[in-house]
């Protein structure tokens, strides 16, 4: 976590300590998305997911905004969160000997890093408002809209078309 | 993950295999319920938490009525993800050293919980519908609704109480 035991104090302490776990994650989630690209099958999936990591890059750039706006050191702190995600998601990805069940394996393991951001994100756009950082809550609420639009476009691709595909 | 390499052909396969990927979160967060029970301060919290750990010996069962009903063995697969989520938890309890924001550090850390439940019962009943399993799909829907419920409670809870004590 990149702290000493017991280094947090206030709530802007854990505000900042939760930017640099998601800084770490958004990192992390930038070098698993070229992979999860090319292993999917289905074209608008491969699209969907070209198209998520380049707005996985300009959320980075938000928090460094964040950062900045806020007056601490943009940093990352390990996130075993993301780790343990990412992780499950090679080792499915791995484990799946069918194109068209791995693109459904894909999705639920993409909906997985989108619902851990969403999360994320929801608090600390609370804890922005919390502190009285309105504009940092303003930056931090445009990639939770993001997040939510990429969970629901793939929800939609799973229904419509992947998850048919993968039982015929 | 407890499968041999490319073990999974089939939508069936990956459907049994998530099955027992939850099975082994539930199991886990089980275990590590109590442990957060203990370190709320905030009563409503402290309750939210221990009926939360009820509702989840319930989920545990539930998965096991969703086995019987598949006709597939119950047996636990490793999560990396909730193994993650669950190490998160721990560690940023550990570093906070005021009991208010430790209070809001523990919602945060529950919902990130949650989330992750939530995505994968999301998954699983559009894939028990899939398969024609309409009867699965109704079992673990029940589940959904009460993880939905208990974040939407801990959202509550946070903005009405806990995170403005914390920053006081």
């Amino acid at each position: 976590m990149g702290f000493f035991s017991k280094d947090i104090k206030t709530m802007d302490d854990l505000f900042v300590h939760t930017l640099r776990d998601i800084y770490y994650a958004e990192n992390q989630i930038v070098k698993a998305l070229p992979k999860m690209v090319e292993k999917a099958t289905n074209p608008q999936l491969k699209s969907d997911f070209s198209k998520h990591l380049t707005e996985t890059e300009g959320h980075i750039l938000r928090l460094e905004e964040v950062f900045k706006l806020h007056g601490a050191k943009a940093k990352q702190v390990t996130c075993p969160a993301i780790d343990g995600i990412l992780t499950e998601a090679d080792e499915i990805a791995g484990d799946i000997a069918d194109k068209e069940v791995l693109d459904a394996g894909l999705i639920a393991a993409a909906q997985a890093v989108e619902h851990y951001e969403i999360t994320r994100y929801g608090t600390l756009v609370a804890w922005a408002k919390l502190l009285g950082r309105a504009d940092c809550a303003s930056v931090l609420s445009k990639t939770l809209a993001e997040e939510h639009n990429a969970d629901s476009k793939l929800t939609k691709l799973a229904e419509s078309k992947v998850n048919l595909q993968a039982a015929e």
